[in-house]
């Protein structure tokens, strides 16, 4: 069965939310979602690397903090470097979620980043594969998905309130057709792995 | 008198009108602006080059395309380079503004790749120097500052509208914030040039 | 058979190696390179975009002008917006190579930026897959491949000198394997859409 | 008289090297240096966020891992949200020096993530001003001062080996060339709030 790695940091609550929805979209896709949540102060990650090692892709979750992914994320991902000399992850599909207060709130350089890192890793990058969602500059409306255009990642937005009311409705859609779309990609990666190769191939 | 370049280019109007507040924003603070308007399959910009040189910064504006500068700003961008082997523009302060049709739209890529041509040409950067506006996921207001939050530089969203009634006032004073701490920044940093070495530094 | 566009731009020739040979690389894994060049000042991307239709990936090649896509690549970004929102990229995959002169020279900026762009087709990102090449500042090697040490795409260094000299053998030999990796991927991704279901997803 | 904070985490010594450099740069230009070190899984920044308060400028320095700041360097960045609020470090000037083991080595997401970081605290944003340094791919020559070509912040290479033999001479140099200039610059900023207003700018 595919496995998809759900590896997040969440810091108020929020991240929770967007991570749960991401594995709904996972398991509707018919995969199995592993949530492996870091904590602050975490610096052993052997069980995250052996249930990584398990998977056929790896999704990531981090706020926006000051601009990038949070510290107990990049503990995570220097944590990592162990992994990177031995190629483990190469091949597997990367993607990626992000929350922080503003619509911008340059969420951008958290996923950009979190590409790089992936790629570093010799993974490929799944993007959310939406349009935009909203082009109104008037609109308040918060239950479509993807209104504030990401692609190379799903943002969502938090106001300065509880995780039971905010990420709102659009947002947490954008991460569970995440979670969805890449287990659907990962899925078709692993069949294209297991089937036989066309005859013109064996003669390339 | 402290002149302040606004090259930029628009294709739609919206950009025109992020670049008139900015140039009001320049004026209110004192200085003059040269607005400077990238026309679409321009390759001749000497007589940008000259009003720059005459300049004590620089405020660049595009749309954002395709997650990243016009190509016509590119093609500016990359005429600069006759000018960037002499080392003109060096310790020139740098802005830049930007408008797409999303809240975030990949505008911030646009910004960071402004700010890395900027320092190319060894110039300083001016962050937007605000707050973000707006914390609140459920909100429609558009007349508040830096309501996408934005700090390497100013965003605006623009609906598929006349520029007569999008951007938004909120982006709109955005705009002028920035022309006019620009502005403010430039009349410092020229002052700090001309002012006399306090006697420590005359033996540093 | 599976086909690869190579969509680039050369100011100086330096692009034009690297295009041929990622498009070797493309022949070494058994798919069909359609090289795409951009002329300076092209607007019409019409016959591109029918060859990039009938391809399963779109590797883009720029050279690093001033940090950044060069401006002729930009007007073929600016130009896609058309296919852009009938999604006709959709799940095809995509990847990069860049030259400029100096080790660094931003050239992660070009890289970033093609993926971000990339992105906003719903595209996949392919990355080079490899270690770097080169962690040792004396050496001089330029026989080693991924010796600049990148990873979201391929990167090489031009010397001022004639394409026929520059780059060298390593980056030469990257983009090669960069070409014959997006070749060995788009023929699995292929091979995962037409191989059957496991009856499981059947009732996902 | 003007001090310069210099904010730096270190792993195996490298960045302590080019701490050292950055620091021996801003005496030279007559700046005071207050060298902050960051410990590995340090939470309380209380006395670097005094220091910095009687700062003029902050040079922030990092190792680059797994393609961005280190997980320490990302604490400090976490934790400054608290003076985030308070707008402390508005107007203060900024810079950034990283190494990685290769020429390239994704350092500029290092360098551009800790550009846009200060934008949010409203900073300034200091360039190296230097031109590339080394546009020749088959020289080794390591005594070149940007030899690696960046801009937006100073580049250094360190091999798998200890830091009294690398980085080399030329990186180092790039390291004290970019706090001279931010020293300068933290002078003449300093000197421009000084300095009494033009007349003309009394009436604006």
């Amino acid at each position: 069965m595919t496995q998809i790695a759900i590896v997040y940091h969440s810091g108020f609550g929020h991240t929770d939310v967007l991570a749960a929805d991401v594995a709904r979209g996972v398991e509707e896709a018919g995969a199995h979602p592993a949530l492996l949540r870091i904590e602050a102060g975490q610096t052993d990650f052997d069980a995250f690397f052996a249930a990584i090692a398990e998977s056929d892709a790896i999704i990531f979750g981090s706020p926006t903090y000051m601009g990038n992914v949070s510290a107990p994320m990049k503990a995570f991902m220097d944590a990592s470097a162990a992994v990177y000399f031995t190629r483990q992850w190469k091949d597997k599909l990367g993607a990626a979620f992000t929350v922080s207060g503003s619509p911008s709130g340059d969420k951008l350089n958290t996923l950009t980043s979190l590409a790089i890192f992936a790629a570093q890793h010799g993974m490929l990058w799944i993007s959310t594969g939406q349009n935009p969602g909203n082009n109104d500059d008037t609109s308040a409306a918060t239950d479509i998905e993807n209104r504030l255009g990401s692609f190379i990642g799903a943002m969502a937005q938090a106001a300065n309130d509880s995780p039971e009311v905010t990420p709102k409705a659009g947002d947490r859609a954008t991460a569970r057709s995440l979670g969805a779309r890449v287990a659907r990609a990962a899925a078709r990666w692993r069949r294209g792995a297991d089937a036989p190769l066309p005859e013109a191939a064996l003669v390339g």
